[in-house]
């Protein structure tokens, strides 16, 4: 049979690992795909560089475009990341009549619009399952074995990094700083890991498994983002003793024909599967009316986990299998589309810490102030350790106020934040996590 | 377009979920398909039995065969399990040039390989998500999602009904005979749960397990197979006691080029995600060489969930790409099968349980022929409570007493087992489990 010939562009860590497995277990991909799949150019940005896997020296340019635009290639592999020149390499390879792979998912949830229509109208198709959840195959899981199903529900732990740093802060009871330093150290995190744990990176997936499961075109200012950045060892200790883990969670959920979206560090039961997902490990949870919940655990990120995920989409393009489903796909169509709640209507029960002057009428000043917005409270504890021995500049002692509330609107706990800005007992920056139930 | 018109044979609980789904929901079926997907002929076992599902008098019949064959029928919806005339009715849908869906894990298992290579001859296609772990969608990412893997593990709790006694008796503290009749009363079991609790009905999904994972073909005699009908509430609560989960647990390990398989209830560490399934839930622990480890994990039967798969297999006929995927499953195909490696080279940890008379020699007498099997002790346990007023026949009491062993081959195992059966000390039934580490 005639081989599938790939293109691949970007030889980092993914590339290199894709590149591994075509070039060292041919015999599998020729197995599994039903023809040989071939490696017949490889663009790079350095042709100098030392690599780990070693590749014919014909075989390399530094011309992503030429690559993708080449009459020797059927399928491109793109594994570069980023912006540009990633969305003319998509284009281009399109226009030139081929099939797309990317693990770009910043690419597809900013210029997804455009590529899926560009692909629709050539005739080829992009598929993506790298771009979320590294190994977890959710693309898949969504596109097709849940294609019965109406989706309802998804919360996850999308971003590794966020995961590992919050498991080691609360595990090791160190700082928020010291634990991204190791995430650094051991490869975890990048030298600046703001994308990670700022909550764009998993807002960026979120946006893509909405478009997959609800047909709705969305991207990260349409919902609440928050990152694990703000958080204090003492929230993770605190909601410890509650009953809680903090994950960093993406959710989209299907309520009155809305759908209420947001990726904020969020309280979860530790008797949720989601709760006990430690490291850098991902998970998915999903609901569907027919198969009811279901969960999905992996490497969310690395080196062979995402190549893993490439490899099945190169396979599934072989076959014909990748362009069948991509024509099936709710991807930036909007036939089905389910619209975003506002932010203010999202409905759930929140975590509050309070760093406090510790003097009289204070508790009665803030608890005061949410019951001013019928914000009704499920307990309040202040804590006497660790910060009782802090004083702020003025000298008073500092002492941290826990509050969990009942269920309430967040339209409501902005209204009330505002006003506790405004209260001189309550010192900056004070913590308000939502929970998950 | 062109429907697609289904055949649905057997109306039963999976059945009549399916035709809920086409007949409630068509736009669904016909977005998610590309085309419409149509309820042409149902066969029923009794015409004359009320249902939930409103279906058109003119659909009904009495007669399998007769719709199997029927021209106006593409698809053939095996719904009605056993041998016969499922055997049949598969051979009668595909000898007529109709696809299969099926649910049946007992009729692949035991006649896989014909039905597979006559839909190969006939050049159609058989899907069977539904036939494993219900809604968990592992067909689909053994088979697909991770083809550029090898698979390398996997371990599993494939019987809901097992799964969810197990976890009655240890959180209720009920024996054995109670929390059946709890699971028979909820519906959870069968009158007869013999091919749940036996540990049949998990034997045979993993034997289609590992046919996808490692393209061999294997009946379930080939492997240690043994239920939890066998087990006392006093075993796990040692075992919990112990720091471990007792799961009915179905193993399938590539180890130097030969399979470990067994079925077996298994001590699993209470920090493992396979120790934390509790209820009707089944999971799956697969590891890949790429993927590394994976978990998935769902409700493993019931009506909606296993409607849940077939609905997917229907789409996936329905869209072309069952009928791709099948031509390239390792099914049935020799090609690239692994031994099983014998029961006596099995390597891993042992709980013991024996009942032994409360006198002086007991314990030398037992672990003396432990240690003459070279089968080395990790801890050993006399506990007081709770047999500890027993008395047998001859009036001696009779205290239990728990041994967990460090590594050892299961034949080491059976040897030392034979010569326990002979001492005078130690009373039937005792127990012996192995333990996943």
């Amino acid at each position: 049979m005639q081989p599938l010939r790939v293109g691949l562009i970007g030889l980092g860590t993914v590339g290199s690992g894709v590149a591994k497995v075509l070039t060292e277990s041919p015999q599998r991909m020729t197995h599994r795909a039903g023809r040989p799949v071939e490696l017949t150019r490889v663009a790079v940005r350095d042709l100098k560089k030392r690599r780990d896997v070693k590749l014919p020296s014909d075989l390399l340019t530094d011309d992503p475009l030429a690559v993708a635009g080449a009459s020797d290639v059927d399928v491109v592999l793109e594994l570069i990341g980023g912006q540009s020149p990633a969305k003319e390499v998509v284009l281009t390879a399109l226009e030139a009549g081929k099939d797309v792979v990317t693990a770009n998912k910043a690419l597809l949830c900013a210029e997804g619009a455009g590529l899926f229509s560009k692909a629709r109208e050539v005739g080829r198709c992009i598929a993506f399952e790298a771009a979320i959840a590294g190994g977890i195959p959710i693309v898949h899981v969504l596109g097709q074995a849940m294609a019965g199903n109406q989706v309802t529900a998804i919360e996850a732990i999308l971003n590794g990094t966020s995961n590992f740093i919050l498991t080691e802060m609360l595990q090791r009871g160190e700082s928020y700083d010291s634990a991204v330093r190791e995430a650094q150290e051991l490869g975890y995190a990048e030298a600046d890991p703001a994308m990670d744990v700022d909550g764009t990176d998993a807002a960026q997936k979120l946006c893509l498994l909405t478009q997959l499961a609800f047909g709705t075109r969305v991207t990260p200012e349409a919902f609440p983002q928050q990152g694990i950045d703000t958080l204090d060892l003492a929230d993770l200790q605190y909601a410890n003793e509650l009953g809680y883990a903090v994950k960093l969670l993406a959710t989209a959920k299907l309520i009155d024909g809305k759908l209420e979206m947001h990726t904020q560090p969020t309280l979860i039961r530790h008797n949720r599967p989601l709760a006990q997902v430690d490291g850098a490990y991902n998970m998915v949870a999903l609901t569907g009316d027919a198969v009811g919940p279901m969960w999905l655990s992996g490497q969310g990120a690395g080196q062979m986990p995402t190549a893993s995920a490439v490899l099945s989409d190169l396979i599934d393009v072989a076959i014909g299998r990748a362009q069948s489903t991509f024509n099936r796909l709710d991807l930036w169509d909007e036939r089905t589309a389910v619209p975003v709640q506002p932010a203010e209507d999202i409905y759930r029960r929140y975590y509050f810490r309070f760093p406090v002057e510790d003097r009289p009428h204070v508790i009665a000043d803030i608890t005061g102030i949410l019951g001013n917005h019928s914000i009704s409270l499920a307990s309040v504890i202040q804590h006497e350790a660790p910060e009782v021995d802090d004083t702020d500049t003025s000298g008073a002692p500092i002492v941290p106020l826990v509050i969990m509330t009942h269920r309430s609107h967040e339209g409501k706990i902005r209204a009330a934040s505002d006003e506790l800005n405004k209260l001189a007992c309550v010192r900056q920056p004070w913590v308000c996590m939502p929970v998950s139930d």
